[in-house]
């Protein structure tokens, strides 16, 4: 079951060009923090609103990606990442309805969390992530 | 200020297909409801999920902006809608940046709502809608 949107991941050109757009002096979201996944070869920032986040994504290498993504579409939505309890029976369950899971089983993220695709081709367009938090609370 | 992600707009070929998608059969969300929004050409379906909302968008002709969408990019992330306290102040902040909002004033929207738009040129891409409720209660 999806719980909640856990954050909206949009790519962006640089960080601090999203920040200025997304940022307190812009849109008025108050950046959380920033971090690099190297082995998406990603740069994130995190900016909170309400219970859900805008995940801006950095892109490391042109073909990362991101970097593929912003080449192809340029900047706007990457993704959509919904919080779930237990990512291996969603997995399943997903799987059996025929949809394609990119990592299965589900791959380490940021903070404990474990982290699986599901294939755009398989959703009408959009590219779903899930993510299990260890205490399932959601944050950060 | 932005309170929350109101809901995610999603363009689709038709709400059939999409809600065999997100639906309980599909991802596992639950649909609250169609409605026609004649004045955009666009016919939604709602999923609620947390506080937020998977809003499924059908174009009711290939020349309204779902319509259009569609044919230039194909079904997938349209927009996000935020949910504000006061849209007004809310606008002319924005606009003092020299962004530029769509709806201004602000145009009624479903259930006594209040909308506008940011040019995605402005936003990195990424269009936005705002959205205040008569109660700022969110709902539905």
């Amino acid at each position: 079951m999806l719980k909640k949107v856990h954050h909206i991941g949009i790519a962006v050109p640089g960080l601090e060009e999203g920040a200025a757009i997304w940022g307190a002096n812009g849109i008025g979201l108050v950046e959380e923090g920033r971090e690099d996944v190297t082995s998406a070869q990603t740069r994130v920032a995190m900016f909170p609103v309400g219970e859900s986040r805008i995940e801006l994504l950095e892109a490391m290498s042109e073909d990362s990606p991101v970097g593929r993504f912003l080449n192809n579409r340029g900047p706007g939505i990457h993704h959509i990442c919904f919080e779930v309890d237990d990512i291996e029976s969603e997995i399943e369950r997903l799987r059996g309805l025929g949809l394609r899971v990119l990592g299965n089983p589900p791959t380490p993220g940021a903070h404990g969390s474990l982290v699986a695709f599901l294939h755009p081709k398989d959703t009408g367009g959009v590219l779903i992530e899930l993510n299990q938090f260890p205490e399932a609370s959601g944050n950060p």
